[in-house]
């Protein structure tokens, strides 16, 4: 089946709202297996939005309208959808009741035009509305089928999932089961990934390969169709371990809401095992990013942000010489920032990050060119020379991600 | 002048992104006076592509296209847009030079397929790209205008910002100029906001009076329409200064690209005062904040990361008693961390932040309790108890901008 989705609202033209119902509903149809191919947002406009459902009509077989729905007279999706099919409009009495008794436990008045709210297509399947007052609607045509759906997301979401998706799986039963899976990569570009992949990447037909770059990562969704959960698994395994021969060595994890970040705090709690940092160019950075992760308290007691040559020294009790000799964009300095930090923290680990953010240059070093070390309570202490690209605010990011990579390869060598 | 917007990506359809691009270039638009009438996502599919851009030539006099400009196979956007109106593609020399010298300081292969995101259209402007790789486009038709924008947002705003809509407004001027100016607030939601300027904002129709509502803050968009830029900035003033009047005492600056950092930043550098912190539940978030704004380091020499007890007491010297009398979460705890953090910098202002960032509740305190405070070489340490809500990033967050208003107000009672 195919669907297209249109977004009625002039505030997202005039860029006031960010259409994330779309993204929303897309999501849901994906994992239904319905096949979404466009998204249109048009304006409150009664001639350009029939317009589009006629161009809608000669190109999906669901057409989803969201937005639209309310009581006021720019509200007009429903009435032009009923014109378009050619049905009146009828009120619904689960509905209409609903609002009843809403305005009662408000004790605020009932302005007649609410009444619009509650009307729906005759011989349309009526989709209450628990978190509004607007009533949706599905209606079959005889070769386009039509799914009303109010604006306001804290609407549109109760309604898609407990009324509008269930019946939608009612009526057009899937033939076949989308499954899928995201694989993370740290330490390798898009266009470095898909070269080594182009082979697989270019056979693939079932399951499909879409890689998507991130800011200092790459994720893959691999997606298979098949008749059911465990056959669908057994295709992804399978072409998963082709892709990891290739490219095994960058990859970190699964998960579309996972994280480097997460992963890594995760190995420290399951080892129990500690780190803290000293944090120059990334001011913080690093040490936030791990405080983004519930319960993290268990594995990162705290640690420092040195930004001057000053705070290096006093804070971390670092040799003035040693800065002095080598200046603090070097080895040396992030290495002393490394062990100096994991001893007054008494850590398993610690990581250390000192280098040029920019925009200007500093000891005469560029841009981007950042020392991250890390230093183990039972091991060597190992220090990485970089050189980031891109503005200030990714040659941090670039820093703080380059710093977890480190321990979390640290923690698995720990074995 | 009439536009619509094309987003081109699979992964839009598929519900993994937000078409966010869409609504930041309709902002743009709007603001500029140029009407936009659609938006558009398609998947990375040449037919459906081209079909819709002979829909859009019938419809509108500029197109903007983003997405689809990166280095791989279904990166296609450039190479439809180019066959669509009859023009070969042709390197960019600028585009080349800038990404041979980024591989060079990545010291990373650069594979064959990252020359496409150096082509453009022959005969169209290209866009230069400062914050990527992939070069973006004005191509001027007989009928239609086309701008060729890539999809990250990293890219494409600064892209949009900086060079294509000066380059639009150049090339197809307003009849009427619209000048606007945005204001910045702190601590005044935007119900409240729009509450408190109900009378103006209903009056409003030259100037206008856009309401925006960003993370723990509010812009407000005021823009006018003139002959030219000195009498719309009369009719901007007058309209500022009633606003101001209702609700100055949150307003901390103006400008689209500012921030509560950046004019807290700015004030310390000009008054030649230096800031510490000391951080339990924004584990290093308030200092990565002050790291992102250039030559921080003349007024920030470094903090402290307290995220356990132990550290607080260890990194700050803070009397054991103390904590285990009042708890971590507590005034006494957010108060002497600044004190302690203010001694050891040796600085003119210390912040501090403890208190609970959840999802689990700490020392029987609920999620949001947060105490912020910021002692004074010479003055007063201020504590204040703060319950703010939604998830951990957003408490996080909220604390952070807490801490920079009141360093912010503190820098301005000093005089």
């Amino acid at each position: 089946m195919r669907a297209e989705i249109i977004a009625v609202g002039t505030e997202l033209l005039l860029g006031q709202v960010v259409n994330t119902n779309a993204t929303f509903i897309s999501e849901e149809l994906a994992d239904m297996g319905v096949e979404v191919y466009y998204h249109t947002v048009v304006g409150d406009n009664p001639k350009r939005l029939e317009e589009l459902l006629e161009l809608a009509d000669t190109r999906s077989d669901l057409i989803i309208l969201c937005g639209g729905l309310g009581p006021t007279d720019d509200d007009l999706t429903k009435n032009i959808l009923a014109e378009h099919v050619g049905v009146p409009l009828v009120q619904d009495q689960a509905g209409y009741e609903h609002m009843m008794s809403f305005f009662k436990n408000r004790q605020h008045p009932m302005t007649p035009n609410n009444l619009r709210q509650v009307e729906t297509l005759k011989d349309g399947i009526p989709l209450q509305n628990r978190t509004g007052l607007a009533i949706g609607c599905l209606y079959k045509g005889e070769k386009n089928n039509y799914v009303l759906l109010p604006g306001p997301p804290s609407e549109l979401k109760p309604m898609f999932i407990e009324q509008a998706r269930p019946l939608l799986q009612k009526e057009f039963p899937a033939p076949e089961k989308l499954i899928s899976r995201v694989l993370r990569f740290y330490g390798i570009g898009e266009s470095l990934l898909v070269t080594e992949l182009a082979e697989l990447i270019e056979q693939q037909t079932n399951p499909t390969i879409a890689p998507y770059a991130k800011p200092n990562e790459v994720t893959l969704r691999i997606t298979a169709q098949s008749v059911d959960e465990t056959s669908g698994n057994v295709l992804l395994d399978q072409v998963e371990s082709e892709i990891l021969a290739k490219v095994g060595e960058h990859f970190y994890g699964y998960g579309e809401e996972n994280s480097l970040e997460k992963v890594t705090v995760d190995l420290l709690k399951s080892r129990d095992l500690t780190v803290t940092a000293a944090e120059s160019l990334t001011a913080g950075e690093f040490q936030s990013t791990l405080g983004s992760i519930p319960g993290v308290s268990t594995v990162f007691p705290g640690g420092f942000v040195t930004y001057s040559k000053e705070t290096k020294a006093s804070f971390l009790d670092i040799d003035r010489s040693l800065l002095d000799t080598y200046g603090v964009v070097s080895k040396e300095c992030a290495q002393a920032m490394a062990e100096q930090a994991l001893a007054k923290a008494g850590t398993d680990f610690a990581v250390s990050f000192t280098g040029v953010a920019g925009p200007e240059e500093m000891e005469g070093k560029i841009p981007g060119t950042v020392f991250v070390a890390l230093a183990q309570k039972d091991g060597e202490t190992l220090v990485t020379e970089n050189h980031f690209s891109r503005d200030r605010s990714y040659v941090r990011h670039s820093a703080v991600m380059k710093g977890l990579d480190l321990l979390r390869r640290a923690i698995l060598n720990k074995n």
